[in-house]
């Protein structure tokens, strides 16, 4: 199981993310496109020093709100979404291959994320968008209870698919992450150590109704905003190690 | 003598330029990248169009101002310009390999393209950023007294130019267009054939004070972006094609 | 019945709109406020032409979208549509001030109208917002078949209400626009016509099943975004002159 | 001698300065407008704040530019200046208002700031600007050996002018900041304190040439956007307050 974070999230003068940090530890970095973070110079350092640490490459892109930072869903056609999603990941393969690297996937940010989770016809988007590049790239979507359909959708767009899993959230029977208002939402640290290494050998969470889930992710999605976070991705890092 | 473009100069809901009419008529198409025009749906169907007419793309990069259209010099650092042109021209190239088509030379666009012409540091951070791209482009510069210094210079990043002329300008000894505050700053139509003709014959123009300039360019500029433009480019396609 | 008309909706060097020839015909100018269209310069100059042929102002807030033209609805809590609103409707009263006028209402625009008049929670926090301003002003909403419910939620926050109609639009029994996707969503110069003299005799407008439906509105939205439309404008402002 | 801080710095997701913090330390919160940061609802919590900690409230408009902060010029027409400066200023005030408060003074910000000390056309633009607002306001700057000549140009408009001077700057002979390049540009906490101390009994500094030079400032600029800073303004007040 391979550790993604988001990562070149920061925008101008304004900083967000230990990136450095966080780097070290991690296999793959879903990095902003400059949608909903990220600018051209952020995006260079950031590609440059995933290069410099072999972790994998992935565009994030978003929806365009970097006042809202993509998490406010924005109602857009099919194809509006599929050129957004050229645009993006055009930009940041096209700045990675000046620096000699190559992105290997796609993630969707946020609310773009969500909406793809739940909504058909912008998934649909997404995989069309995908399936444009001139090369072959992945999906990274979320493992689910869905995951069979999804990967029957992808086949049709002959795109790969990466699945991933929370190491800190509760889920509920249908795979769906107990929405944040719920109070067991989120993982306690010792929980979340449990739930990883309950991932990592079985392949399986327990939800919310003490149900055993198979999920099995191939990457696991850690946070590096803040100094808790970024221990427990070392924590994370050495239990996956054993 | 080819004849260029700036092109895809829409954005969202607001309409510039009569892309269009002006297509077929032209080698070489200028695409704006969103930095001061153009969206990613205007980028995806000005590159279709282009490819439909057998029009070469070219990146027509600029500074982050779309309320500006990209005309107002911007103080940048040479970092800052490196990372604007690799972040604009890797998204029309990308956008473009998904069509099936690959951008083949690099323009720069208004207040970005004044300063490359009057400021050494600024050539020089454009001629370094197309350098990093990941296949040989070309830049695209006006043709003027200084063009032999500009071409020692981008020999230096292993860069081949493309030198533009301009049918309607007047020009002073130096190769520099009168400002438009001048009254002759800018020929009626039968002065604008008459250098035409002189520029595809000879390769000269007549300067206000009555010199002979050799330009000697690669390509003419044209504007599409009214109809009495529109009509004067056909009236130069069929000049240049006795 | 008055004419209301949006302008205004130009952005930087993109025109929208044929102002000038709309401004002395109508009565309420509704000006873009930079978020979906409208730049300080364009918002000034629309405010003096405003000034100069007596036309009331309106505040024309929309969400954060250029590129969308505030089309597209943007999930926001009602914090931020508050906080929208009083940052777009101060900007404009100031600048009016600035020219001796002031603004007397508010219309939303685009996705943010739509969703005004079909969520509830959207609504309230619109009439939240313009309850704020430091004095009186009004807000336009679309007249139909829930007004006097609307009038009731608008009491509560102490404001007036300011009724439109659509000359040129088909309504449903529930005095709601059929969508522009149905054929006969739009009528052709000579229903458009009889609308409004039907509209202005008797507050009525027969329904797309012949019923007959009382909107009474204060006023009537027509738009001069080209030839056809300004033409239309003279020819409602004789009708309703009559 | 007065305390001024820029605040309200943040946007969106992204934080910038300790405003809680520094707020009941100062005397006069510059807020930014929305064009190099802030945000409507970070723009409402600021006025909020400055309101309950009884700081009187200043504009901070710039040049549109959130990915540069504000920090790079702009090469703008007087016309656009103005506009711009009326926008920001008008959105501020109105905001305030709706809070039962008004802005007192406006602080023009970064390169908006240095352009405005460094030349004339710019300088004037921005008094024309603050002129034009509905009520007497006053115009920040810099205190420096031309504040005679500033004073007269300020009278030409009716404009009543505030000086700052700068409390870990290290100024010139003509009293300019020496460039952050230089070595004693930035004084320690100890020089710090002693120029402060200067400032306050005398209202002079000692220049980097040893140079005695009256600046009689109205306020001190401090910086809140890390710890030592907000330690540092806490020094400052009860020094001040001796």
């Amino acid at each position: 199981m391979l550790l993604n974070c988001d990562l070149g999230e920061s925008f101008g003068h304004w900083q967000m993310g230990m990136d450095e940090l966080v780097m070290p530890h991690i296999d793959q970095a879903n990095i902003a496109c400059g949608f909903h973070a990220g600018d051209p110079l952020i995006m260079q350092q950031t590609i440059a020093s995933a290069k410099e640490h072999g972790v994998s490459i992935g565009a994030h892109p978003a929806y365009p709100d970097l006042q809202g930072f993509g998490r406010r869903s924005l109602k857009c056609s099919s194809d509006e979404i599929i050129a957004f999603m050229h645009y993006q990941i055009a930009a940041l393969d096209g700045m990675a291959k000046m620096q000699g690297v190559e992105i290997e996937y796609v993630k969707p940010h946020g609310a773009l994320y969500n909406d793809m989770m739940a909504k058909n016809e912008i998934r649909v988007a997404i995989m069309q968008a995908i399936a444009d590049f001139h090369r072959p790239i992945a999906l990274m979507l979320q493992a689910s209870a869905d995951f069979a359909k999804h990967q029957r959708q992808a086949q049709q767009y002959g795109l790969t698919l990466l699945s991933e899993a929370f190491a800190d959230r509760c889920y509920d029977d249908d795979g769906k992450l107990l929405a944040r208002t719920q109070a067991a939402a989120v993982h306690n640290k010792e929980k979340m150590l449990a739930q990883v290494e309950q991932l990592n050998n079985n392949g399986t969470v327990t939800t919310i109704s003490g149900k055993i889930l198979m999920l099995n992710p191939d990457s696991l999605c850690v946070h590096g905003d803040n100094i808790a976070g970024v221990k427990a991705i070392a924590q994370i890092k050495q239990l996956l190690a054993k």
